[in-house]
């Protein structure tokens, strides 16, 4: 598994010419350090002497989106290993006979489901880094002003998991024939992508204003 | 060392409330990986099919970049420990005896000094970025359009580690007293920034352009 490869041995994997794993993976590793840097600034906040000053309701929040965080980022590390296997379907498919009408008919349908399967993985993962994206601004506002550097490389990174995973979404849609599908993905791509960079650009807003 | 932990064990320091491993450390590893996925889009480009329609100018400056890329890596990948330590010398410094007035200059003497060569350490990782996301130019431009998606999230990593150490560049900065060392810095810090957004812009408008 990709996940207990060290970082010079992943490192190594990536730059392979094996295509996986590539910026799918990659994507969702990025996303999931991101949420792990904005945990520890959580463990560097939340019941130390900084904590005092935070409002009581915001501490509620803070404690909340803390374990939504660890949530996510386990959710992102499972997708560092599924996106390096979701375009298996498409590859498998590609190798289905296609002697007869028919079996080229089952082959094009089949090569057209592995598409749609192989996008929901990074579709799945720039989800994710939204939603990290609208836990971190809790740290960014609250968080130990010591480790406001830490919340700002947060930051940047789930929004590169959310845009690099979008890429991969983008690529295989390409290949998607039925074009209710691909509006109402191209429609999804779009609204994530538009929601991940406004937050993304407040959230730096405010690290800027605290590194001061 | 930091390099030597498997993904899930890195994950889990990062989250630790030891503030290192932190952004300046993850930082460096997002910008190695960045690179990684380059050099990976060269070995699906160079050698292969593709190569052939790529202009014999082009291909020397392909195969250039990759060498440059691989070191640019394997530099980046150096710095992921080293900036976990890069704070040391001022911890010591700020534990020195301050009993006289010559204790307590030297003391200040020393603080001052530790935040000076902390920062260069993640300054060193800002310039690599930077020049990584100047490397990858080519390979937008005429890498493997199957692999354009990796060009686009090795831009994206590049680029956050560039940003995410420039960060780690200004808070230590903020404590220092030098003025002169001050302001000199603050000019690089944003040139970096402003080169290294440029850049990222350009590849970025590449990389959809060769999306579709």
């Amino acid at each position: 598994m990709l996940v207990e490869k060290n970082l010079i041995e992943f490192i190594d994997e990536v730059k392979s010419s094996n295509p996986t794993p590539g910026g799918g993976s990659v994507s969702a590793l990025v996303g999931g350090i991101g949420g792990a840097l904005t945990n520890m600034v959580g463990n560097l906040t939340i019941g130390n002497k900084v904590y005092d000053q935070v409002p009581e309701n915001v501490k509620e929040k803070m404690e909340a989106n803390f374990k939504e965080i660890e949530n996510s980022v386990e959710k992102l590390v499972k997708i560092i290993d599924e996106d390096s296997t979701a375009f298996d379907g498409v590859m498998k498919a590609f190798k289905l006979p296609k002697n007869t009408d028919e079996e080229k008919k089952a082959r094009s349908q089949a090569i057209q489901e592995g598409y749609k399967e192989a996008l929901e993985v990074p579709l799945r993962c720039a989800k994710e880094c939204l939603n990290l994206l609208e836990l971190q601004e809790v740290f960014a506002t609250h968080g130990n002003v010591n480790a406001i550097t830490d919340v700002g490389v947060g930051t940047l990174l789930a929004y590169s998991g959310l845009e690099g995973a979008l890429f991969n979404v983008t690529i295989n849609l390409k290949s998607i024939k039925d074009e209710t599908f691909r509006k109402e993905i191209e429609d999804t791509v779009n609204t994530l992508l538009t929601k991940g960079k406004a937050t993304k650009e407040e959230l730096l807003k405010v690290v800027y204003e605290r590194l001061g």
